[in-house]
């Protein structure tokens, strides 16, 4: 079984009659004149990060960070959120203290409030978090047609680089940057619920939430590999450390950019808002995924990171 | 710093704009006429629970009534529920369908529903759970009055009792069951709403979460012992065990009974309702916490569960 199946055995399993349940990158329920969503989604010691390579202040703001991005999916803005939290007795009190100094400036940054949780000693650290947010409009997965274009927000596969550096025992790049210090596409998120059809975080890799995106539209894709922002420092790194450009594009996980399916008519009036994304390819009827690099089909690696066949040396 | 002193820097470092945040046993944001009441709670594997002591239906079904069991302390009606689950690889796909059919079992039974979360393999078990639920007038734990009844909706310690009967190699027992099985008390937080000034579940100990209500309220208490429900079969496997039966009863979490504050005269009125309860003590101006045993003073031996001086072995 894989995570594709799990989610929907789970849905079935587990009906919502309070709006939208399990199957998106939040929850949906209406409130008044507005929806009220919510997400919920951790960050696991040893699973996805080591406490060597990351500061306790810049693990508070990816976890929040992370969160925060999944109501940026939907196009809503985040309100608060509620902190389960499992420290080990290892660490001291200044750590604590400096994972709460992260997690204010983290409030600060995206505008957010804790709003209530559960502190516990655990063996291994973790960071579970659930925030609420709101949106008069929410984006769902499910709304892309055939003919729409695929876009997204930004450069993929950079926060993967700096994984893979990290793990070769880099300690500075700006591509270790980008993995330590997630930047949810909050302002691109509200504005782009104005114009877009579907919408999605990348934060298990490109291939891997598009897929999601597909299989809830009832749609398939062709991608234009050359196409996927990518810079030129980049391919030059990937190069270096002998590590797949196209494997880190295509199936890194962690860039939190924003993926959306848009209408050729619409796209041209999202053109007008300035906001910066770039084209990728487009929603075929067809429900297959394929990835071309210049007009020439390319053997797509693995989608992403997927927590049923985890392989735990990529991650940690 | 001891847990109150934690959550009192919390909630100075963390104000909440949109309602109560940190500080009861769940946020309360006002939605249209009613209040939406939020509160989240974890178990942690060897922290919390031994896998070899509990099976995984029972775990989901423990860990969603603990949550539960915060709504109704508030007096309000749990509706559905965010779950982040850690689950260890050394555990097979068939233990992970018993967790879910558990978690489904409990969700009929209590009427309350699963609306998303968030899954990863992880090498300590742990489960994270978010709940939502309503509630016109919530019940804070900050309400209580000089002179108001303290009482509790039923025994206390008896969950604590079955967990050392545990530590001590038994495995069948009425009190076994109590601390396996968690009966949140929905119906008694709702019918008690309409009469108590303040409430709060006794998850971590009666005098820890008394003391909790204490600090909230600026109250301080007197309880009389002889009066907290307590049965003649538990004092018995107390001594056959040579166990503590005060420490247990004053000092033993998980029962998840509710602790409320009411006036005498609308306690006169709740008698009227004949849901069970027991009164223990009384609310005093003077803010320390007393225990009397046939009116004669009784030395306190511990609060509760205190997350920051937690010894393992008492817990494990």
């Amino acid at each position: 079984m894989d995570e594709l199946e799990f989610v929907a055995a789970l849905k079935k399993k587990f009906p919502f009659s309070h709006g939208l349940g399990i199957g998106d990158d939040a929850s949906v329920v209406r409130s008044g004149k507005r929806f009220q969503l919510v997400s919920s989604d951790m960050l696991i010691e040893d699973v996805h990060f080591r406490l060597s390579d990351v500061s306790q202040q810049q693990l508070a703001q990816k976890a929040l960070a992370a969160n925060i991005s999944d109501i940026a999916a939907m196009g809503g803005r985040a309100q608060y959120f509620y902190l389960n939290l499992g420290f080990p007795g290892r660490l001291s009190a200044a750590d604590l203290r400096l994972f709460f100094t992260g997690l204010k400036r983290g409030c600060r940054k995206w505008n957010v409030e804790l709003a209530g949780g559960d502190y516990s000693r655990s063996e291994k650290m973790f960071i579970a978090i659930a925030i609420v947010g709101q949106s008069q409009k929410p984006i769902l997965r499910r709304g892309a047609r055939p003919g729409d274009w695929i876009a997204v927000t930004g450069p993929v596969g950079e926060s993967a680089l700096g994984l893979q550096m990290l793990l070769q025992g880099e300690t500075t790049s700006p591509f270790i940057r980008k993995h330590k210090q997630v930047i949810p596409q909050c302002q691109k998120g509200l504005v782009l619920a104005g114009f877009v059809n579907a919408m999605i975080d990348i934060s298990d890799g490109l291939l891997l939430d598009l897929s999601r995106m597909l299989k809830a539209s009832g749609t398939g894709a062709e991608i234009d590999y050359e196409k996927i922002p990518v810079s030129p420092t980049f391919k030059k790194v990937c190069r270096q450390y002998h590590l797949s450009e196209k494997d880190l594009v295509l199936a890194g996980g962690e860039d939190y950019q924003l993926l959306f399916a848009v209408s050729p008519r619409k796209e041209i009036l999202l053109q007008k808002t300035k906001i910066a994304y770039r084209i990728i390819g487009r929603m075929t009827a067809q429900q297959s995924l394929r990835v071309r690099e210049n007009g020439r089909p390319i053997r797509i690696p693995r989608l992403g990171f997927d927590h049923f066949h985890e392989n735990k040396a990529e991650r940690t």
